[in-house]
Order: structure tokens, then C-alpha cells, then sequence
């Protein structure tokens, strides 16, 4: 599945950076048989890190397969860049915003992710292992990624339990500005709209039921990293902002004019849109085996996952063969039949000319 | 407690409307000793609640003491002024909203009424004997509304378990508008705009994690009821949502402006009044906050609520939050915090790992 595989001695990672997410990466991979190296900046959160076994040593190995950059976003740049020039392995970080980081750092052994998982639970006391069973982990490619780069953390990744899916890292930030960044900034403001016209404030207090504590539920959560989120996809989030300021002047618009209409549109649309949010699945029972041949050339292998991922075609197990040659070989993706067709259809619409093989 | 109570004989109620609430206050007040006349405009739903035991009987009790109206908030005045002209005792209401309803029916037997619970649940099978226990049940009483019409319904009401919540309508209204009924068109405008953006839509809907799926569940809900809400409450709202688009406005200027300090007291401030919102009245002074991650399997809360049990720990408040995909979460606990040290060591000892925070 990799090519950087170690024999019979245990593959080798550097975790920096241990906290709720490095920590988890940590115990992750050594519940797996991974012999884990790690760091962080506080010395001692390195030493609890190491006693309550979720690395194996403390450190940082030069020789490991891949290291998982897992410090605040800020930063991650910085320390990822110092990581790459000390070890000859694949690099990885888990900053929930994209494009920053992979502008700056133009090393093909680096590639972008970001786990969208743990943020209920903060430090390394709520690591887990499993952490990563069923979430999405979002890898950003470039057009400079190399195959086997983006084949190897991708399998890395997907041995953690995660689902893996591929987006370029500006379309990345886009989507959590939605998704994630302007929600957190909206439940804050409802907060605090509601807590200034708490004249009677146990009173109000009182009335905030069920869905305004759901709506408010990310606004209980540790601001300064939000901060850090806001500062680099600025672009983003302003841009959804508006969009979301045009849509309630609308819906104030509709409210006093008694437009019905309008208020039913928007309500049945936000209805079924909901409802068709996606719910964790287990393993679907019928899979097949998409073989794709691609060209050796940077970013193929990215742009087959790009598309799965458009598409919304959950790919659940890959790899990919070179020629001894190396000018060509074939990516082998484990999909849901059911989806099956929407994927061929899609691979052919951009020049591959996938087969597809029964598992059964 | 009331003035018109019969003796030996079973207090007698009518309920008026057989839906979820209508449905629920006829089953609690059952469970609860009292014989329950009630109707509903749809006959075959009335005849199913008589089968369901829901109601004693079918029809309309002219000397029962209380009479719930509990039909949709556009008709519930016609109704409650039909139900007063054609029974001597009390009369209520169970609209949202209440300042339209109390204007309108100037007589010193009826009192608006508002429980705040069922929100996520529809229609007579979801209706549950004990839906108010715990709940917020607002009463509105007006200058002219006599003590003792105050007193026999909060008595009646809080013998179906209910907080009792008393404002005036008017202020009633503007509070839901702020905890409710905004927020509802918020989590719809989100959810429109997530859609809208959706050009890979797949793949914005799998990035669409705990926080976005929390903050839009109100979205789900059926929509023709915020119609009626938004035409009855439509000062209010309109109000609300111009306080919350200057809000955003600033927001957005903060983001743009890289304005940190702006945005971390607005932060700050939500994540403070967010931690204050109250999980329930009789609580002790000092409780933690019990986190434990859970895999997504069924049957793990309640085994953690058998376990409190066990141990004699009283469970003020829980949660359970799930990952974006659904395969893990963390169940979140309230408890007195004298037993935090005895129901850690019990969720340990089962394989789980829970961390404890301090609430203060």
C-alpha cells in the first residue's frame, strides 16, 4: 500500500505536537504497531505524553515514513517546514485551514490535511485511539503533489479508521467556512444577543431550550483557536458572512411583509436540505474494484480523489501499482457499487478509462 | 391547591386539540388520577386517542375545571373564546406565541400558556405522559388575571412535572423571539446558503460536522408552524433579526480587519453566557461536567445511566454528541461534583475514559 513499507521492523512516524489530535494520531498508530516518536513544545505535556504511552520516546526520528505536524494552526507552517528540513519522510499537518499552508510550503514530501474530528474534547486527556473510526479526514493535493506522496499518507490515514476525502486547499476553506467557521461565528453572536436582552436574564435563560442550546452548543468552545481560524481564511468567512447577512435581510424582509411565500420556500428548501445531510454508514455490503490506469505524472492520483469526492463517491480502500518503468501504472479504488456507474461516468468524462471488477 | 376541586370524585379536564401536546397533557393528567374529556377537529384522530388512552372520552365537559386548547396557534383563540362560552372552569392555551392571543381574549378564566417541550417530536404517537417533566411551562398572566386562576393552573401545571415559568405576554414573546424564533430562521437561512454553495455538494455535506449538524436540526422541523409564528410574532422578530444582522455586521468588519480583540471579547462573552445557560432547577451548588467518548453502538448511554444508578449518582444533565459519521461521540454528564471521583472510577473500571471539567 506504501512504498516506503519497513520490512518486518515496525514502521516509524513522528507525532509533533500532542494534544488532543497528535496525541490521538499517537495512540492510533501504536495501537496499529507503530513505533511513534513524538514531541511538543511543552516539555512536560512531552513527558505525560510519553507515560501514558502514546508515544513510545520522546524526540523527533530522522528517518520516519511520515511525520504528523499537530500544533496550533499559526504555526503549523513554520513547524512543519523545520520538520521537513530535519527528516527525510513524508510530512503532514491537521490545521483546520488549508490554504495558507500549503502556499507556503513547496516541498513535494509535504502534503495538507485535516482531520474533522475531536473538537467536543481538548487536550491530551481526550485522546483516543479511535478518534478517527468513520470521520472525514480531508486531504488537500496541489498540482504538485506526487502520486505516491498522496497514495502514502492517504493509506496512513485511512489505516487510523478515517475516511478520506480530497479537495483542493482554497475549495477546502470554502467549504468550512459554511460549514464550520461562520456557524461558530453566528452561534457567538446569538449568544451574546440573547445575553444583552437579558434584562430578566434567569428568565430568558430559562426559555433557551433545546434548539437554542444546540445552536449555541459551539459557542461553550475555547476561543483563542478560533481566532487563529478567522485570521487566515479571512477571505472565506467574510465572504459567506455576506452572503448569510443578504439572506436574513431577506428573511426580515419576508417576516414584515407577511410574505408567506417567501418564508415557505425558504423553510421547505432548508427542510430538505437538512434532511439530506449525510449520517455516518457503516461499510456498504456490496463494493467493487474501479482500475483505473493513469500516466506517472504529479497529481493524478489527487485529481481521481478530487473527483470521487465532487462526486460523493466514498472510496474505501486504494493503491497504486507503478510500472517497473515508472512511466505508468493503475489505481485501484474500492467503491460502493451502487455508486459505481457515477463514478465511471465521471472518470471518463475526464480521459481515464476506468474497469470496473465485481469483490463478490 | 385549586378551588374547584371535587372531592373524591377524579378531577375532571378537557383537552381540546389531540396532538403531540394536546396528546401529552391528556395522558400526563390521566396517569395523574384525572378523568380527561377531549376532542379534536380531525374526528378520527380524537377517536384514536380514545383508544389509545389518551382520553377518558370523546367531546367536551362543560364543568370540567380546566380546559387545555391546544390547537395550532392561528385558531387557538377562536377556540379558547368557543371553549369558555360552553364550560364554567378555567381555560388555557399552549400557543407560541402569546401576546396576539391574550390581547384578544379579555376574560379573567383564561390564562396563556407556552411549554416549552416537544419541539422535535410530531403528532399524537409521539405524545408522553411525562413530556413536561423538567420542562419549562411559561404562563402569561395579564393586570386583570385573578391570583387564584394563576394559581390553579400553575398548580396543575406543575403537577405534570413542568418548571413554572411566569411573564407577561408581551415579554414572552420577545423572549422566544430571541431563543427560538430567530434562531429557527437562522439554522434555515444557514442551511439554504450551505446548499447554495453546494456546487460539489457531496462533498460540503461530508464536511458538514457535529457543530453544523447541531446548529441546523431546527431545520428539520416542520415548517408550517414557524408561518404561523413568524405572522404572530412578527414584531418581534423583525426586531431580533435586525439587532443580529448589526451584529453580524460586526462581525464581519472584525474578520476583515484581522480585529482580534474585537473577536475574542465577542467570544469571550458568548462562551460565558453560554456556560451560564441553566441545565434545570434543584441542582446542587458545585457540579462537573463528566466527558466521556463513546463508541456509536446501541445501548452505551444507557449503560453509563445504569452505572450512575448502580453507584447512586444523580445524573443532573447529559448529552450525547456524535461525530460528523456517526461511529463515535462523547456523552456528556452533569453530576454533583462530591461524586465525580465515585463515577469516574466506575467508568474506568468498564473500559471507558472519561475526563472530568469543572462547571464553575
Amino acid at each position: 500500500m506504501t512504498e516506503t513499507g519497513a520490512g518486518d521492523a515496525a514502521r516509524r512516524a513522528n507525532v509533533v505536537g500532542l494534544g488532543l489530535i497528535g496525541g490521538s494520531v499517537g495512540l492510533g498508530l501504536r495501537a496499529r504497531g507503530w513505533h511513534v516518536t513524538g514531541d511538543d513544545a511543552a516539555r512536560d505535556r512531552a513527558e505525560r505524553a510519553a507515560s501514558l504511552g502514546v508515544v513510545d520516546e520522546i524526540g523527533l526520528d530522522p528517518t520516519a515514513e511520515v511525520s504528523f505536524v499537530a500544533v496550533p494552526a499559526l504555526t503549523a507552517a513554520e513547524v512543519a517546514s523545520d520538520v521537513l528540513a530535519r527528516t527525510s519522510g513524508l510530512v503532514t499537518d491537521v490545521a483546520s485551514v488549508k490554504g495558507p499552508i500549503c502556499r507556503e510550503i513547496d516541498d513535494p514530501r509535504f502534503l495538507g490535511g485535516h482531520p474533522m474530528a475531536g473538537s467536543e474534547l481538548h487536550g491530551l486527556d481526550g485522546a483516543d485511539a479511535d478518534m478517527f473510526a468513520g470521520a472525514v479526514w480531508v486531504l488537500t493535493p496541489t498540482a504538485t503533489t506526487p502520486d505516491h506522496v498522496f497514495a502514502a499518507v492517504g493509506a496512513i490515514v485511512r489505516t487510523l479508521g478515517a475516511e478520506l476525502v480530497a479537495l483542493p486547499p482554497e475549495r477546502h476553506d470554502e467549504i468550512v467556512a459554511v460549514v464550520s467557521h461562520v456557524p461558530h461565528l453566528v452561534a457567538a453572536s446569538m449568544m451574546v444577543l440573547a445575553d444583552d436582552r437579558a434584562s430578566d436574564h434567569a428568565a430568558l435563560m430559562r426559555l433557551a431550550a433545546g434548539g437554542f442550546r444546540d445552536m449555541t452548543r459551539v459557542a461553550a468552545g475555547h476561543p483563542d483557536i478560533w481566532l487563529d481560524i478567522c485570521a487566515q481564511n479571512q477571505r472565506a468567512i467574510t465572504e459567506v458572512l455576506s452572503g448569510l447577512l443578504d439572506a436574513l435581510g431577506d428573511v426580515k424582509q419576508a417576516v414584515g411583509a407577511d410574505d408567506r411565500d417567501g418564508l415557505i420556500e425558504l423553510l421547505n428548501r432548508a427542510r430538505a436540505a437538512r434532511t439530506n445531510l449525510p449520517r455516518g454508514a457503516g461499510r456498504p455490503e456490496t463494493m467493487v474494484e474501479m482500475r483505473v490506469p493513469v500516466a506517472d505524472r504529479p497529481g493524478v492520483a489527487a485529481e481521481v480523489f478530487t473527483l470521487a469526492a465532487e462526486l460523493g463517491v466514498n472510496v474505501y480502500d486504494f493503491e497504486v501499482y507503478h510500472s517497473a518503468e515508472g512511466s505508468s501504472g493503475v489505481l485501484i479504488a474500492v467503491v460502493e457499487a451502487a455508486s459505481a456507474d457515477l463514478f465511471r461516468g465521471g472518470l471518463i468524462a475526464r480521459g481515464f478509462r476506468p474497469s470496473v471488477r465485481s469483490l463478490e
